[in-house]
């Protein structure tokens, strides 16, 4: 009895600050830029080999509702940074995107996931596309960020053109050496960055990171550069895979994926990190051989069908996260409250769109049924109750100039006619109600921030 | 070194006769009837669970690339017994499928899997569906089966009207009491077949089966009834999935999968049986709601796009099967040889369309590569060559009342296009060359049989 004693106040006044202090988690975010639905093993893709990602799935949970919270790039991001609607920062417009010569970025008051963790003693880091601004208090390392390393937005684009250089849509991948600068911390360190290897120096830096950083807490962005145009695989991935260069750029970002999870379990955090998967739209679909698949959703990129905002999304923190599939929605909005949870972080003084995914990911309980609100730019397309879907506007990807308008609206049922074939309204006007409520009440409480894709 | 010498002479007296005999391995076909592609989580249905199936996936090999050998069912299911193109076997023809008042049926000179394995000592078993012929030498019993459980044709069909009664699209199910009959070793048990407890009653009648035979060697072929239309399911499953009465019946067969492997996991069965699961063609599209999904892939059920022929494959027997995805070609015709391989049993002597899958199956080998060929009837429609397909006649599912000729063939690239959406015959003459060169070979060789299914 005395030694029980003796070895509980030894655990006491050494073991448990060590276990509490190990119990602090590292938060680590991976985001694939254009990849599709349908583009993982895991989620159907017969033409692309994702063991790592299959691997992640099947030690994780894997949602089948998961959706990016805008259908092109720039308002995605900073509404998985922020938990926010793009509408409420100030992230959409008449522009789609940032540009290399758009003077906006995101909005120094805009709290990110970065700043809070940092603010609770995390150590940050963003590796890959940042697309949020090039201009003082919206780069990385003004947003809550340590370090940084990547380029300042899409890989397409030229600052001494103001536009994106444009792509091709050949299954021939194009030649490397696009204008796009590589930055460490704000500097450029290499221009034309080498887009060839930027997922092998990507992934690099990132295990150099979590080893470095492996007495914790961390939080680890990784927005990845591919499989967005132009498309560039390493020599050993090149050539390989047999979806072309598509599938070459993925097979690569699986492997990246792979080489992060292996760097966890060999120091010995795989059990003490929460990594999330997840991509930032649908597939480029114009983009033909170089643009990826939204498996059996409708449309991709650009668009506010099922294809363009719903998005491979799993998440993997082994021993906490019971393996698994669910049905249930989620958004990259979530994201901000639940790493916060896990690091215990006060949230924002602000208006959230995300809930906390703790409940469902380590107690497998069901989330709180919540619309979800499908935007194009700053107009509300879309909205989903439940298993209903109204869309109020429609526009295809890139192809329509203008959005045909709905009076009533479209309805389809997302479990029953997961690719939107089928409208049902006319059978029934009382879920296009309850949904139009839905809409009222969201759309009463929505402050537009001052825009910043001009 | 003597105690060695008696224990490995005892090994062969006694134990080694014990080993060969464990060692005649099981065959176990599921054969679903109408599930699409992408009717399952594990090839990224967002709406259907099929846990026990995904299950089976990754504890076995699962295809990417796995074909039905025909867009409808009579054609699928005798080239699946038979290994056999139908062009050979006479199961094709003007009608596409057998109806109930069809005077033909399977040849009794084909040589079935269940004819071949019990020739070599294999009890046999058909449960399910049948299909193909019900008049003498067709039948079950005809046809090497010991027992036979099930209904003799799809489960709309009549035979006081000779012709299938229709069936609903709607997203609500039918009422149950069609007039197709419950057959006992070919004596009529109940009509009409209470079929919302049908996929119960057969997966009851499969535990039973493996229990009495578990001594072995045996031969289990169990084509489902569900999910073709009328759509049903038990109480247990019946509004408990989120893709409607669909959704409800598929997640029912994969129970029914999960009693099946669980059954040969308590009997210790599971590592000395091959366990295959398939489809007989793609989703039934025109059923709206009621039809499944082919994911990404073109078209559904009675088309020779990939939506039509390209269907679910996985192989399960844990210890034996690396767990894994292939990408490589293969299809219901190779069962039979993979089975007789299996079971030591001499080919049947007649021209087989299908390869013996062992070594990929059991060694990771590649398999030779072979053209396959889409036949919609007695019509040849494409062709497929390493990744490249040509069609010269198209067809959509059930809609469209006559085939489109393509002079010169369409051709697509499957691994870049796994959609079938970019026509690249233009870029591409000598694939379509050799294309055409594969298809003149072929049909050199082909024997019509008589036709059946007048």
């Amino acid at each position: 009895m005395n030694q029980l004693r003796t070895f509980i106040t030894a655990l006491l006044v050494i073991g448990l600050p060590h276990v509490l202090a190990a119990a602090t988690p590292n938060v680590i975010i991976i985001f694939a830029d254009d990849l599709g639905y349908g583009d993982l093993g895991c989620y159907g893709s017969p033409v692309i080999r994702t063991p790592n990602l299959d691997r992640m799935a099947s030690e994780g949970l894997r949602f089948t509702d998961f959706y990016s919270a805008a259908e092109v790039c720039t308002p995605s991001r900073a509404a998985l940074l922020t938990g926010r609607l793009p509408i409420r920062n100030g992230m959409c417009g008449d522009r789609r995107v940032l540009f290399a010569n758009s003077e906006g970025g995101l909005p120094p008051a805009e709290v990110t996931i970065a700043e809070a963790l940092r603010a609770k003693g995390y150590a940050t880091m963003h590796i890959g596309k940042w697309h949020l601004g090039i201009h003082e208090g919206s780069r990385p390392l003004d947003q809550g960020f340590e370090h940084s390393f990547g380029l300042p937005y899409s890989n397409d684009m030229d600052a001494r053109l103001g536009l994106p250089k444009g792509s091709s849509g050949s299954p021939n991948p194009p030649a490397d050496g696009w204008n796009v600068a590589l930055l460490r911390d704000g500097e450029v360190v290499e221009q034309p960055a080498v887009q060839t290897t930027l997922t092998k120096r990507y992934t690099e830096e990132a295990v150099k990171f979590i080893r470095d950083k492996k007495n914790g807490p961390f939080f680890l962005y990784m927005p990845h550069t591919f499989p967005h145009v132009p498309m560039f695989a390493s020599p050993a991935f090149k050539g390989k895979s047999r979806a072309g260069i598509y599938g070459d750029a993925v097979e690569e970002l699986d492997w990246s994926v792979g080489q992060v999870m292996e760097t966890l379990r060999k120091e010995d955090l795989a059990e003490n990190t929460l990594v999330f998967f997840t991509s930032d739209n649908g597939p480029w679909l114009i983009m033909g051989d170089q643009g990826g698949s939204a498996g059996l959703l409708k449309d991709g990129k650009g668009s506010t069908w099922e294809g363009g905002m719903r998005v491979p999304g799993i998440a993997w923190m082994p021993g906490r996260i019971r393996p698994g599939v669910t049905q249930q929605l989620a958004s990259t909005m979530d994201l901000l409250p639940t790493a916060l949870g896990l690091a215990q972080a006060e949230l924002p003084k602000t208006t959230l769109d995300g809930t906390d995914l703790a409940p469902l990911l380590f107690e497998s309980k069901s989330l709180p049924s919540r619309p979800y609100f499908y935007y194009r730019g700053d107009q509300l397309f879309a909205c989903r109750v439940g298993e209903w879907k109204a869309h109020f506007k429609t526009q295809t990807g890139y192809g329509q100039p203008k959005a045909d308008v709905h009076e009533p609206a479209l309805l389809y049922h997302l479990g029953r006619d997961p690719s939107e074939k089928r409208d049902v309204a006319a059978d029934h006007p009382d879920v296009l109600s309850k949904i139009q409520q839905a809409v009222k009440e969201h759309q009463a409480g929505v402050v537009p921030g001052v825009p910043q894709l001009k």
